[in-house]
């Protein structure tokens, strides 16, 4: 089962449910395009390659309910959709970039309506099935960088459930352990919202890949102890000297890991870069609310003292200098980023 | 009323039950010295300085507690709960120097059973009490450091609770704010036990000190972003080289104050540097249950996985050339902390 997926017998979008994994595994049924909206927006769905195949179907939700009699109607809609569902989620990049892709493929199509919205679906599918070729192809080229023995750690969920399928940096380690190479992953708990304590541990318990889940501020002490040689994470939007926005604690993690000498993989297709961005301090940061800092389980129950007030940035920005590859579905770049970044679109 | 205090009334020893906070402000009472290796282990009691007068306390219990009839065997009762209490938790050097403390003062009485056991509880008591005047010589130091409009991170808690009364880092904030300073706090939640999010931001609220709580994560955010400009900690344990082992992810912390410019403040009495130990990497790390981990609110209900499984190591070392002061009760120590340190007990 995929992340992300259209159920063709049912002709409806689903999404797996990720806010109630790993103790559930339920399917979330989409009917509009505002459900889409509320999916990235609350994390139902998240991570940078799942909310662009989510909203690039949202669009084909709009298309096919759209009671518009013509396409100029029916793309109305669609950008109306477009702009409400960008402002879902501010720093993942994904998000514009399948919905572009899909508003072009539109804007360019000629035929009756039924056929728009065939051709919309299939182009949103072929974005999806798109994203897990890249994602395997990823994973074959970062998997070679990765060695029998290693002990990596991996920050946030970066896996099939970040992705429609197999997963960015979690991809390559799912490669490297199928090509028998033995590692072990200390997983980085991820607060607030845990995606590495419930998300990539549910994803390793069924790949069978040994792991321990560590609190977020206990990568240094791995690192400086020798118990972890390489740490490894997604993008949720790379600028253009390759400064990297991910989930809040990458930066941290990779300051920790160059202190002690260890190799900072970014894993993420190129669909994650943003040339249009020169330094990674113009990356939109989004604050969400402080009640998941406050709340730790998201269930009415405080930890904290009456009255207490958190801030919650869920992104921070990685400089370019901390990170010694980024893998991508065309290959390794290493520094310097400005120049050998710009060379992927070449 | 002070996190550890003899009851004279009712001759007996109380702790204030931290696992309880913020929710409730519940005492723990002492009987035994059973009783106090189980609030050190279990954490009814931490932080270096308030498990150090706990512990003096303990030997008191049993000196009063004792059914030996002479010196002799009180003391041999007295030195058996010692190494019992000195392997509640390992990492923290007050813990038995508070114990050595009262120990040398048993071996040179000269008297009665009963002056023996008066003896040793105030004894106890002047430690207790002094902890409390040289946390407040500490914190009237330390706030010449503090300047008006300061945003500081603040990692763990070190407050009255993390001492007998008043604390240290969490003190210097204290008086800098008394003396009019206006200062803003960014507590780190400080997982797994959010000595942080539970128990620094309910002392905060009571002094009305600006504060709002991150996840231990953040903090590179906000000192990259320029919103913090200062970081103070405790210690647990200072080696001769002023490598300090403090609660895990102050590393992390200061390597990132490091990254942005910020300066890093560690406030602890000299009862904490511990010479004998020429480095950091010879301080025992104590590795506590993988249960603090997986389960965050102690409340058998996992987020996590079944089957998972987690490391807990419960502090990490900070090496000295990431601190820029020192704030001790004897004044501020610079760099180089090897030569400076050993100044201190001249």
């Amino acid at each position: 089962m995929r992340t992300v997926f259209w159920d063709y017998q049912k002709n409806q979008l689903y999404l797996i449910d990720q806010r109630r994994l790993p103790a559930a595994l339920e399917l979330f049924p989409v009917n509009t395009y505002q459900d889409v909206e509320f999916a990235i927006r609350n994390m139902v769905v998240r991570g940078a390659p799942a909310i662009g195949a989510s909203a690039a179907f949202g669009l084909a939700v709009v298309a096919i309910n759209s009671s518009a009699n013509d396409l100029d109607g029916i793309i109305s809609e669609m950008k109306l959709a477009k702009n409400v569902l960008k402002s879902a989620r501010p720093t993942a990049v994904n998000l514009e970039w399948g919905m572009n892709r899909i508003m072009e493929a539109a804007i360019g199509f000629i035929g009756s309506v039924n056929d728009f919205q065939n051709f919309i679906l299939m182009k949103a599918q072929e974005l999806a099935d798109e994203d897990v070729i890249l994602n395997k192809k990823m994973a074959e080229i970062g998997a070679n960088l990765l060695e029998d023995g290693d002990t990596i750690i991996h920050h946030c969920n970066t896996g099939a459930l970040a992705t429609v399928d197999w997963g960015t940096a979690l991809g390559v380690i799912r490669t490297a352990y199928q090509q028998g190479k033995r590692i072990r992953v200390l997983i980085d708990e991820t607060r607030p919202r845990l995606q590495g304590s419930r998300l990539t541990a549910w994803e390793l318990e069924q790949y069978n890949i040994p792991y321990e889940i560590i609190t977020d501020n206990m990568a240094g002490y791995f690192l400086s102890s020798g118990q972890a040689n390489k740490v490894v994470f997604g993008a949720d939007r790379v600028a253009a000297n390759g400064d990297i926005a991910n989930k809040i604690g990458t930066y941290m993690l990779a300051l920790a890991a160059m202190d002690n000498n260890v190799p900072v993989y970014a894993v993420f297709p190129t669909s994650t870069i943003d040339l249009s961005l020169e330094k990674g301090s113009l990356i939109p940061i989004e604050e969400r609310s402080e009640e998941e800092v406050l709340d730790l389980q998201y269930k009415q129950e405080r930890v904290t003292p009456n009255g207490a007030r958190a801030r919650n940035p869920a992104f921070d920005i990685t400089p370019n200098r901390l990170i010694t590859a980024m893998i991508t579905e065309k290959g390794v770049v290493y520094p310097p980023f400005k120049e050998n970044l710009r060379n992927c679109f070449e």
